[in-house]
């Protein structure tokens, strides 16, 4: 029978032990235990602490030994001297579970390599998995629970991250939050001495919240593992790489961050399209394609339709779809004709669909997208301006703004073609933060929609190669 | 003598004629005409109209004849049948100059010719410069007007825009404010009948307001004089251009929008080099380096300090630098012995300079950037983390917080080199938004802040070997 994979338990503990938080809150330990008892986790916590008697209202142990029962998980926020013996305390009370924040082993050079191998040690004995150590901790939206000392609000979410740097854990969510992007769960790896990105995509190809996969990679460490993990997960959900090692400078920045040895960029290229990970050239196109991709169906091909009623967005689109090979059909005769009724006189529909301006926005957003889908000349739509602004500002009629939105959503519903949307207008427009509620994502600038389709489209390629 | 260019009037003028609008505020013309008058233009404004006695409170004149004397610029909302008439009344009142917003000539193919031929004859009997037509207006922020139906508020700024797009003039304006970005103005330049991007390059690089120049482009009419034009600006002020044309489906969009005829991607990148024009990959890119280049002194050449208590986001920016031949070059012993004392014992001060936390905000962005920019070691430098939130989570001290900021704007005030930055927060951050207001880009992830600065870079090369 096969393990279970260690990060169920990890990512969805009944009950944590925390090792490191008190009543300074000056403390990374206790701002970590803050954030885990305010965000609405229902689960046990125990705080351990040497001296205190109760910490933030619950009552505090001087040991994990007097703890009711072994805890699920083992929370270590403690400086790295302190940690096999906690961890080895841990194991003796039938703890089989840690995240280990604490700096000072692999990625501290030769000074970290015996605290390592005691650690490794203790592991082994008590047969311990955990993540890090060198890590901030891990998010588990559907549980509310923040298991990093970075506050943030928590929303149910679908992309789920595995990243070789807390930062892009932790500073990330409100920059996520605020473009309407959730992470399922988020983990950060730090030096994976214990449970690394293979274990961590092997978990959330099975975790059935999570419908696209982020990764953030300064190192592989195991290359074989890594491929087989990959190929396998990928065939069910899409992954989405950043992948830093492949410079020499990013390389550098690696090691001496976790110990990462980075490795040939080309060839890392080739791992990662063997394995039909989509590989992304920056932390915000990671963000930008695993949203993508985890909310829109497979297209069957790579034909789009763009249509606005802005002439610039629209040549961006193109260009941009252009250039990632994407096809932007010239719509046939008879498709113009079914929808040459609903467009103004001065639009052009030729593809892209150049509205001009929205006659009425119902029209734009459903009834024509709508006719291009049935005429079977597409496989995707690209949408430019679902902000209200548009609207509102030219007819005053702030009735009218919402059915561009409502449109779209009920396209959305009857259609098995991914549709990606941008507006300058952001979450605070009311109207965008509808259409992202309703899980069509909406990007910030019609090139990062386009270049999201592509990668869209490159996953859906990956999947259909790979069945034949 | 050389003819004043006439966008100096068009972007400034004393007092404007309004066409097309009314009392009725649901046309186009009256939100203009409200976006004019209530945005604190002081200029005289005065509408024409058949039969309103009074629009918004001003009085309106029943024809331009009537008007107390010639306006500096007639504004034209009209539609396309009625503009050569009433602009040829502009002419006969002595009206020398015009924004033609009305759609319905070139852009719309054949049937457009002749209306365009009307224009062409009235604008060359009576001496008249136009903008468009099938424009949206014209923004000068120093004026505080606003000549676009997009009602938005204004802030001084710095980087001009000239657009062949005039969503990207109106539309963008909210999303630029949003990351402390404004024009000193923008010219949506529409079909470009009468004045076109040539004008308006030689305009900004005259115009004191603008130190950085943006421009969208879908086709360049006139290849020889755009050259010349770039060529001699540039050598003082930093173009940078967004080109759509270069792409079959690019230019298809381009020819309906705007009677654009784009051409081949290789040649025009071959002219933007030639010029000495920074060639931006997307709107998003466009914005985002003419701000670092308004905003920041040429470096020497082309060596970077990065620097943040983030690691991820080091290697990031380490990662895009390389890729854009950016050195971080490795400090010197003796410039790492500088700034051993300023950093934790985790730290890693190679270069990039992971801080892994900060020990004193105001030494991390003032004291260890300024030992380096001493060493003579860089030319520029990446930091990456002057959100608030990084040190209020912490350490809870709020006052610490503004320390990151305020040495990060000494460090400017006292360096000839480019500071770019980057934090996951944004301008709802006061800290952020701090930063930004003392004219430090701050980006909204490490690798565009790294862009920025190969952008940066790319220029002071271009200024360098010209100068030979």
């Amino acid at each position: 029978m096969m393990k279970k994979n260690p990060l169920h338990t990890i990512v969805s503990p009944k009950s944590i032990a925390i090792f490191g938080a008190s009543n300074n809150s000056a403390t990374m330990g206790t701002t970590h235990l803050a954030n885990v008892i305010h965000n609405g986790y229902k689960g046990k916590v125990w705080p351990i602490h040497p001296k205190e008697k109760s910490i933030f209202g619950l009552p505090a142990y001087s040991s994990v030994a007097e703890l009711p029962e072994p805890a699920d998980l083992a929370l270590l926020i403690l400086r790295a001297s302190l940690v096999p013996e906690v961890l080895e305390e841990c194991g003796k009370k039938g703890i089989k579970h840690a995240i280990i924040l604490s700096g000072g082993f692999m990625e501290a050079g030769k000074e970290g390599k015996e605290p390592q191998e005691r650690l490794d040690s203790v592991a082994r004995d008590y047969d311990i998995r955990y993540v890090g150590p060198n890590c901030i901790g891990v998010i588990n939206s559907s549980l509310s629970l923040n298991m990093t000392f970075y506050s943030t609000k928590l929303f149910p979410g679908s992309m789920g991250f595995l990243s070789q740097s807390g930062t892009y854990v932790t500073q990330t969510t409100r920059y996520l939050t605020r473009r309407g992007i959730h992470y399922s769960s988020a983990i950060s790896l730090g030096n994976e001495a214990s449970i690394d990105l293979v274990d961590g995509i092997e978990y959330l190809g099975e975790d059935p919240e999570t419908k696209a996969i982020a990764l953030y990679i300064e190192t592989i460490r195991r290359g074989r593992a890594f491929v087989e993990a990959a190929k396998r997960v990928s065939m069910k959900k899409p992954i989405v790489a950043y992948y830093v090692g492949g410079t020499e400078e990013g390389a550098r920045a690696g090691l001496s961050h976790t110990g990462a040895m980075g490795g040939n960029d080309i060839l890392h290229e080739g791992v990662f399209r063997q394995c039909g990970i989509i590989r992304a050239p920056s932390i915000g196109f990671l963000f930008d394609w695993a949203w993508a991709l985890a909310n829109t169906p497979r297209p069957k091909g790579r034909r789009v339709a763009i249509i606005s009623p802005s002439g610039g967005p629209v040549a961006s689109m193109a260009d941009v779809c252009s250039r990632n090979t994407i096809e932007v059909p010239l719509l046939s005769e008879k498709t113009r004709k079914t929808i040459t009724p609903f467009v103004p006189a001065t639009a052009t529909i030729a593809n892209p669909v150049d509205l001009t301006f929205s006659r009425d926005p119902y029209v734009s957003a459903f009834k024509i997208p709508a006719a291009i889908f049935r005429s079977g000349e597409v496989d995707a739509l690209l949408i430019h301006g679902v902000g209200d602004s548009i609207v509102t500002d030219r007819s005053g009629k702030e009735s009218a703004t919402s059915e561009i939105q409502q449109g779209l959503v009920s396209l959305k519903n009857q259609t098995a073609c991914p549709i990606l949307a941008s507006t300058f207008d952001d979450h605070t427009d009311v109207s965008v933060d509808y259409v992202m509620k309703n899980d069509i994502p909406v990007y910030p600038t019609p090139e990062r929609a386009a270049r999201a389709m592509a990668a869209v489209m490159e996953y859906a390629d990956w999947v259909r190669s790979n069945k034949k």
